[in-house]
């Protein structure tokens, strides 16, 4: 079933969500909060943009502007939908199309920013799927994987622009090894617990094309209160701008 | 000037410092609060052992036979006479020799656990350093690097023997790189933020010698109060128990 929602009432933005695929999280709203734009800003790409929430996020944040691919055709629709209604057709352009297939089609070394909430869950020989499944796709690197978008990024970022993957903390050592692997230097790290006695359940990552050595770890965002209640800075970002 | 310090009170321990050298500082009490012991735990080298503040301290929650190694004469004294004043030489063996030219008078696969605290700086053709001074050998990877001890690891450690270090978290990438590199699959790391809104400045990292891909970032560690006075976590500590 389509339904629209609030987009956590990002200055009234809405998005249209499929409650038979999948809603967007939580990661997509950390992500465009968690990485660095500057005033220089002017070119973005979102790989695997689902229903767009991080391209819609992003627009209240830059004027640059923001390329979303999404593999799915009946996800791309709602991505191109939520685009519609919110009237950001001409910030936004949602491509419907493999990544893996149209980045030859990008001009090398012109985004100044690429963002990605990509499939979590490594797959092997032994994993029992159904690759055409909208959650599979998702979930699993079927279609996509952390070389993938390492390999992408050091093609389309330009010289010093910004990877950044929201991703599941059991992934770290994949996630540095494939970024300094392509030459994307890791620079930036922010882990998400629960509960402050919990362990961290996601984990931001930012890397920098042909950046020096060095990880800051920044503090930890902790989610939740002891009560269950969205802590302040999770609450902040629900909140009408 | 040497002097005896207790050792944080553990269990009214002590330790014998030289004030021209270097202290033992609170990552040497972190790591063997850290690392994962158990009942089967039999045999543990403490690679770059300084005054030995790693194994005196394991020795409060083991009855593993222990030993260090430190490369500096000087300071391998200071070691010996900490073990002799805690009445520990029938536990603890500290060996002066460089790891890398006696790892092979070790048995292979013989150690449970092998720890380090070991020298954070990165060194390169422009570091303008005296490689025989105490402090630049303690600091800077002129005589152990990252590299050395995960190879020395690989070599030493049972399989599904742990490797515990503690480092700077600037140097996360190349501390999962190697680990990996080597077979030691990263699974257990902590943070350690001064304070709950700074970067972390200590990173404790566990891997274990052929294990299974996955990493738990467990609650991070705050070791400082507004105030400056340290949290209770830290507090413990100190405590004599």
């Amino acid at each position: 079933m389509q339904v629209i929602n609030d987009l956590l009432g990002y200055k009234n933005l809405k998005i249209y969500q499929d409650t038979d695929m999948f809603n967007f999280s939580l990661d997509s709203v950390l992500l465009p909060n968690f990485i660095t734009i500057n005033k220089n800003t002017q070119k973005i790409l979102d790989i695997g943009t689902g229903n767009a929430p991080i391209p819609i996020i992003l627009s209240t944040k830059t004027k640059a502007s923001i390329i979303g691919v999404e593999i799915q055709k009946e996800v791309y629709e709602l991505a191109q939908k939520s685009i519609e209604i919110n009237n950001l057709e001409n910030q936004i352009k949602i491509i419907n199309a493999d990544i893996n297939t149209i980045e030859k089609d990008f001009q090398i070394n012109s985004f100044d920013i690429i963002t990605c909430n990509p499939p979590f869950f490594e797959i092997s020989k032994n994993s029992n799927l159904n690759n055409n499944d909208y959650k599979t796709i998702a979930r699993h690197e079927v279609k996509l994987n952390l070389n993938d978008i390492c390999k992408i990024a050091k093609k389309l970022l330009k010289n010093d622009g910004v990877l950044g993957i929201v991703h599941r903390p059991e992934r770290l050592a994949d996630i540095l090894i494939e970024m300094r692997t392509n030459n994307i230097e890791p620079k930036k790290i922010r882990f998400v617990h629960p509960r402050a006695n919990e362990n961290a359940n996601i984990v931001l990552v930012e890397g920098i094309l042909n950046g020096n050595k060095g990880i800051k770890i920044i503090p930890p965002l902790i989610s939740h209160e002891s009560n269950g209640d969205y802590t302040e800075e999770i609450q902040k970002y629900f909140k009408v701008e």
